[in-house]
């Protein structure tokens, strides 16, 4: 059955980049609700060090909470071994870590080379596999800066494609393409998504755009257009990279799910519902402009929701 | 030579929905900086009466200044053939012709039917015939709410094109798909795109959206997919259809560009020059709200514009 799986990345990748520390009862408050609203796999935070992060102090409560709710896959971001350690501990469903197709990013992002981040992902492979297989949490190899870098520009597409694979062969569960500082276009995604896919085989290949230069959504359709079915996305468009400078807004989860349910692809969410959890944003980050048409317009006349 | 023609249509369907008149110098500094980015169609005015809309008080002034500009297509849209006989007499390059394919949403901008609005037309281009060859305008028939209509929901799709073929026998130049209140979205943009284009030959199809759930950039790209070449759009964003509740923002011209330039099909604009047109808008309209994100973010280090 075709369907689409759309992560809500809000919870980190959004608050991430908010000054604003969330109260805890919040975030589980909006976990809680997009849930209720369809949305099936939330990351929930970052397993980083409270002292780099303090929005993400609550982690281990947030993760806790997640796991508490039947159904719901909880993702959490490791930037390094020790938050996999954290995160195998908690019992976290899937774990998620980055590294930077560019050099550059890298370096700003976590201090060292992309060849010193696979050799951690590594690590974090064996780790895995040194647990009992019920244990053993799905891992995610996220590619940063995979359509362009503010650093450096253009990005080759054969060292994504050589990373993908050398990830993919080295233990990851699923591959994420990123476009962290919106400098991709539909074209551009088209290919590298089919390549990629070409490359890896029948794995779970994810995109996660953000809609910095206004393509975010175009992104989305060539994405799915060939035949990519798994995206991040953020409630209100909350986020962006605070190392990239002027790359805000992941796409907007409620208008990434109304595209692809008007590709007629299930995404199993109800849409206004989802639109009414941006209440507790506007509530909790009043200063935090929030993001995306839909919302505010409202869904077409006659709308109706592919059936899953 | 493949390449995309962007007409800015901010000057009369952005400001269509602005409550403040704007001087006609600064419409004229507006129009006089965008011809010089490159962009080469402008719609300057509307040939409403003025008592109607105060803002088109200008439109002869608007008119003569455009013709005035060697190389820039001067538009303007006309409400009825009263219109199309003073576009005429001015010397207007195209007029602009909008009837509603939903009857309900005609008879609420126009207050007749819409086969009304279509032996209209057929006045206009008997005017038109009527004139010595050198002083005919090419004429646009624009099919409003063609992908759906804030009363109706629905609007169904042989209609359309029964409409498209009819005024394409008619007589008209140019065939304008327009989804008026945002509620298109990408698969249907393809499929109705692909038929008119079958229905009508060879004729220019152009494509006229508002991003008014989010899919405005990517219905653009469904658009250049299946071939279409000729866009409207507004700086910025501006505008909406003062007539349908929520239905604000064309899509935003310089996003337009950065799309089809990235698709590598050339646009003949420069598009840094471009965004700085939006200082006018700034100063002039202080009370609106600018969208567009490129403009914020700038475009992608080394992107190189396509040669034309």
């Amino acid at each position: 059955m075709d369907q689409v799986s759309i992560r809500e990345v809000g919870l980190r990748d959004g608050l991430q980049s908010v000054a604003t520390v969330m109260p805890t009862a919040a975030k589980q408050e909006w976990c809680d609700a997009e849930f209720a609203a369809g949305v099936t796999e939330i990351e929930v935070t970052s397993l980083v060090s409270p002292k780099l992060l303090p929005q993400f102090a609550d982690a281990d409560d947030m993760v806790r909470h997640g796991l508490s709710r039947p159904g719901l896959i909880v993702t959490a971001l490791i930037p390094n071994a020790r938050g996999a350690e954290r995160g195998i501990a908690l019992g976290v469903h899937k774990l998620n870590y980055v590294l930077s197709v560019s050099e550059s990013h890298n370096r700003s992002n976590v201090r060292r080379s992309t060849s010193e981040s696979v050799e951690d992902f590594r690590r974090i492979v064996a780790l895995i596999k040194a647990q009992p297989p019920a244990a053993r949490p799905k891992l995610v190899a996220g590619l940063a800066t995979s359509f362009g870098c503010t650093f450096e520009g253009a990005v080759s597409e054969d060292r994504v494609r050589r990373l993908a694979v050398e990830l993919a062969e080295a233990g990851a569960d699923e591959l994420l393409l990123a476009d962290t500082v919106g400098f991709g276009n539909p074209v551009q995604v088209r290919r590298l998504f089919t390549k990629v896919q070409r490359d890896v085989g029948p794995m779970m290949v994810a995109a996660h755009f953000h809609d910095t230069r206004g393509l975010g959504i175009a992104n989305v359709q060539a994405a799915l257009d060939v035949g990519i079915r798994a995206f991040d996305a953020s409630l209100a468009g909350l986020g962006g990279c605070p190392f990239a400078p002027g790359a805000t807004g992941n796409v907007v989860t409620e208008d990434v799910a109304f595209l692809c349910e008007a590709n007629g692809i299930p995404t199993g969410i109800d849409i206004d519902r989802l639109i009414d959890v941006r209440a507790t944003l506007s509530r909790e980050l009043p200063e935090v402009r929030l993001l995306g048409n839909l919302a505010r317009a409202g869904l077409p006349k006659g709308f109706e929701r592919t059936a899953a």
